[in-house]
């Protein structure tokens, strides 16, 4: 999600120490930090924040996580977390490469990856988030029967996904090669994912398990 | 492939025996008939033909069987191999949940299902030719690194299978989720392909392996 720089974010998300976290002091200890031990899920790159927003304001019986590495986009999910007063939601504001940093194994239940950049070009499949790399990552710090939720608009990304994925020993529980088509009534729209449907572009959609 | 019944099919295919097996007579001496140890490739429904004889013409040093079980069907695929004097091809007029009756274990390199019947409705999950038990078949006769080429143009069997091969352990090495944008100059056109592609369809197609 690109947006315009702002100088003032990082003062603007330290006022919300409760809320965000900027400098890993929860690292090792999010389960405390939400003081209840209710199922977590999170999402890798929020982008404005509607997804994970909507989602917490409909399950209040689940603890969420939005990690995000820009200051500057992570404003925007903390002003709708603040204008909806919702309770089950804390931003972590690093890379997901540091998930093991912050998660203890085995901690989370169900991870969100939506519209994750596609690095396009070939000597850049490493910074995609399903490169084995982060699979293992999310592998490490899944529930055993946790879930990856992935959803994108970009048809190279999905393929990729699918061989990288099954190649690492995951298998697919659902797959939606048209998602607009198929199951508008449970899809949850990111606002980058509103843009580009109402542009003609198909939705992918997977959910995911490791064996 | 629906085809017109032809009464007179058993008796023109039986003209040719040493092309045509229609009773079994070669179970479980492929390789011997073929008299020669070249690799086996073998498509499981071929239609009127064009694949597998196309197919065979560029590769004489692989053996190819058809496995078609309508003989109305197999004449339009016979017709092909003696017009163009086809000498590595094969015809097994029978269904393939009769694979391991032909074909010892781990005998075949590689299998192709173009344009299988898609079975949409649920009740009829069982006879798609990627349910776990053509699955299970498939991983009995095919080499340890053999192959599953699998196209189609039906959404919905497409995602069913990637969901059901991932399931069964199978893991996928080349995906398209729309091949004629992806791969026009390697991809060897069925006649059902070129009616659909040229309405507009996408084509999808997958390469897999057995973990």
């Amino acid at each position: 999600m690109r947006m315009r720089y702002k100088p003032w974010a990082e003062d603007y998300l330290k006022k919300e120490p409760n809320i965000v976290d900027l400098d890993g002091s929860h690292a090792g200890q999010i389960s405390d930090w939400f003081d209840n031990d209710q199922p977590i899920y999170i999402e890798i790159g929020s982008g404005m924040g509607q997804f994970i927003t909507t989602l917490a304001a409909q399950h209040p019986e689940i603890n969420f996580i939005s990690m995000e590495r820009e200051k500057s986009v992570m404003v925007k999910v903390l002003d709708k977390v603040l204008d909806q007063g919702l309770t089950n939601i804390k931003l972590i504001c690093n890379d997901a490469i540091e998930l093991n940093e912050y998660f203890k194994d085995e901690e989370i239940s169900r991870i969100y990856l939506n519209f994750s950049d596609p690095w396009p070009k070939k000597r850049h499949t490493k910074r995609r988030l399903t490169y084995h790399t982060y699979l293992a990552l999310y592998k490490q710090v899944l529930k055993k029967d946790g879930e990856l939720h992935f959803k994108t608009d970009n048809r190279g990304l999905f393929a990729y996904s699918l061989e990288s994925m099954s190649q690492f020993g995951m298998y697919f529980t659902k797959i939606n090669l048209n998602l607009h088509q198929e199951d508008v009534e449970t899809n949850i729209e990111t606002e980058y994912e509103r843009k580009f449907s109402d542009k003609g572009s198909r939705i992918y959609r997977m959910e995911a398990k490791f064996h």
